[in-house]
């Protein structure tokens, strides 16, 4: 039997983590820690460096490298591939190093419930028959670091929000009925698609880090200043992650 | 000058906390513990309980009694109403236990930016010209909690997600365009509006408290019985805070 532990650790800042993420830590026989290829280095160095931070207990830590997805082809298709590979691979990743079962970790940017695929990953293993049983633990999100790094309300007074993606955004506009609208997963500037008049945001990257950028205003003047910030940290750190919320305040009085 | 520090504290459970968090509470000169009266008086208890399981610190911790909302008239009008009413409360706390300054720490429930009022609270002291200057801490919703209770994605794959409330629900039916609708501050079973035709709930009351309780299921058969438990919960606890998420796997095919 292999006990899973899918374990939010934030965005990036140790002080970020729950104190029930770090129990889940230093409970697991084994933590496997994936390699994304060297443009993204910094991001196993930051779970390398999370876990040197928090780890009391002798746990094992392994490295495995992570598929890649096929940036080509139908999108959903490709991240249906996409996880069956990685599936293969933590299967493999299981066998070599848990063969007499154990407790599992594995740590996940934000919370494992928001555009993460381990829950799906976990889904497809159990469906093959392997005995596993899952648990999560939640961490503080990339909109939640953005909203507290601006010090805004997620929501409006007594209204809704919509969090799509920046592949939805681009696809089908502005999201049908919200008045707030969050922007995850944009590999680049679809707020760009977004009637500017009466639209705010704001933006920010590397949320939670050492170099964590923020900025906000009207969409009109923001969306410019943002993309050619964006790029220029892209430059320099070789990645970029992002999140964004946008604010229509009139869309419920006019409709 | 006050620094006020918002710090998002879970849903009731201390490991929720983030280090963050600690830091923040064992850093403040007073933290302001809200009484909501005796029907709530669990949750008093649960703040000073986790303030017990954290403080290092010697930090002051004065109880006030929070203003109670007028539950007559229209809500938009009352909640302003409230709002106005809390930071007079606060204003007064500040004046007799920080007049010459300091750092002020609130405790929240969830995370700050959602549904939650403290933030537009000091906003009003900001535009009456206390000098205050806002930081948060965010802290797990009890969103991720509930999606972690139930180990599940809360959007479905490469798609988007709506957070309601159950007054809107109750108003406007199911948000246009939505697959995954999660309702929050519903004072009872709005769910119940919903057509539970290819409909699953899952739903949580007490998230992260030692009374947690779970249920989910096809909204159809689902409903009567969640609404039953939260009944029976509700007379047994003297009150209820639940949330659930909805999901429609088919509405984006439909389209």
């Amino acid at each position: 039997m292999i006990s899973l532990h899918l374990i939010g650790i934030g965005t990036g800042n140790p002080d970020h983590l729950t104190a029930q993420a770090v129990a889940a830590m230093n409970g697991a026989d084994l933590i496997l820690l994936p390699r994304k290829g060297s443009a993204k280095s910094d991001l196993i160095d930051l779970r390398r460096h999370i876990c040197a931070a928090v780890l009391t207990a002798p746990v094992r830590m392994v490295e495995f490298d992570l598929p890649v997805r096929d940036a080509t082809g139908p999108y959903l298709a490709a991240v249906q591939d996409w996880h069956e590979a990685i599936a293969d691979t933590w299967r493999a990743q299981i066998a070599l190093h848990l063969p007499q079962g154990g407790t599992l970790a594995l740590l996940v940017w934000g919370d494992p419930s928001l555009y993460d695929s381990t829950l799906r990953i976990a889904e497809r293993l159990k469906r093959d028959g392997l005995p596993i049983d899952v648990h999560v633990v939640p961490g503080i999100t990339s909109i939640q670091a953005l909203t507290a790094a601006h010090a805004i309300p997620l929501n409006p007074l007594a209204g809704p929000v919509t969090i799509t993606t920046g592949r939805l955004l681009r696809a089908q506009g502005w999201p049908q009925g919200a008045d707030t609208v969050v922007v995850m997963l944009d590999a680049g500037c679809a707020f760009e698609v977004v009637e500017p008049q009466g639209t705010t945001i704001w933006w920010g990257a590397y949320l939670g880090m050492a170099h964590q950028a923020l900025e906000h205003g009207p969409l009109a003047e923001a969306a410019p200043r943002i993309a050619a910030r964006r790029a220029e940290l892209r430059a320099a750190y070789g990645w970029v992650m992002d999140v964004y919320l946008m604010r229509r305040e009139k869309v419920r009085d006019a409709q």
